[in-house]
């Protein structure tokens, strides 16, 4: 607790473990486009596909959070190894009427009418609806979200469902600015209490649901 | 919508991106310790240093949900290379007599008297506090906690505070079942308006706070 500010907030954000790397799109009718990185993206549940994420306590920038409680929806993109730079650049305190997307040269992407930009570079990239805007005890928000669209490039598509990540360039966060690759180590068939787990070196090998391997 | 419910599992899953991978201890005083594997985990604040995780629907299961809202405490211990299938192996469905540690084969390490094993052969480890247990719209639960101790092995220590979790066996979840390496790419500098980002490749090098870069 004595630690400097900066150097405790280091290690804090080190302590949660490896992250998600995601751009947030939203877009505001009077100050346009704004484009995001967040590291705080979780699975909430498959049906209905839910996801949430954490945003600081409101301020007066917040643009993310404002925009978002003003349309009801944004877009998350996965960010993959050749967009890292723009990704993280996107953290700088741009005045609200700026598109990121310009400043750190990604394309904006309009995907069917829907009022907030994905990134073209993504291969990961989703439409969602607000669901809950939960204040937790220390003023952040948790923004639960419905997943409503969403378009995978198909190379990393696997016959059992699975997304292969990796195979699309996908990367980790660690702390406040550690990136890191995402070599496949295995998949694990689903844990039973008398069975042995099996290995998947190859994961687009995908689980068999007709036998009671990989079994949800 | 219309595929079956593994198979849709399994994408949904995978499009939050990468994950965590925690092993969550706790201890009932009739039934002894559990530990669960949970990829859920995300930060939430440094001052005071809070965390959060999602868990199902309570059911009759919920061993993990039931004993923290007994105890209001519990550990978190980061899985490494050396204990990954072990790590997977506690989502089997043991009875609530039995102890994870024991089934799988990991050893319970008990601190100072905090009421809660966390897991010996885990590298960052740290015990919390249940501040909230907030139900979601579909019915999971966003439990938050603060930190109250941690127990970090120095060799993934940096000078600026950085703990350098690759360089500890750190490993990422992605989908279901998906475990992946993390090799370093870089670490960026503090993006500002007006500046080039900084890469770092030596990861424990860190970032000088005397200089503005690497400030949060």
């Amino acid at each position: 607790m004595t630690w400097e500010r900066r150097k405790r907030a280091r290690f804090v954000n080190s302590l949660s473990g490896f992250k998600s790397a995601t751009l947030i799109g939203t877009y505001d009718s009077e100050f346009g486009s704004n484009l995001s990185i967040v590291s705080s993206v979780v699975h909430l549940g498959s049906t209905p596909p839910m996801m949430g994420f954490v945003l600081r306590p409101p301020g007066k920038d917040a643009h993310t959070y404002k925009n978002i409680k003003k349309t009801g929806i944004c877009t998350f993109n996965h960010v993959n190894d050749r967009i890292i730079e723009q990704a993280h650049q996107t953290s700088a305190r741009y005045p609200r009427e700026t598109s990121e997307f310009e400043e750190v040269g990604l394309t904006p992407a309009w995907i069917d009418g829907w009022m907030a930009p994905s990134v073209e570079e993504s291969r990961v990239k989703m439409g969602l609806t607000l669901i809950d805007d939960i204040e937790l005890a220390n003023g952040c928000r948790f923004m639960t979200c419905e997943v409503n669209w969403f378009d995978v490039e198909s190379i990393g598509l696997c016959e059992d469902g699975f997304v292969d990540l990796n195979q699309l360039g996908g990367v980790t966060i660690s702390g406040l600015d550690g990136y890191h690759g995402t070599p496949k180590i295995f998949r694990l068939s689903y844990a039973k209490t008398n069975l042995e787990l099996k290995k998947m070196l190859n994961f687009d090998d995908g689980w068999d649901d007709n036998t009671d391997n990989g079994h949800n």
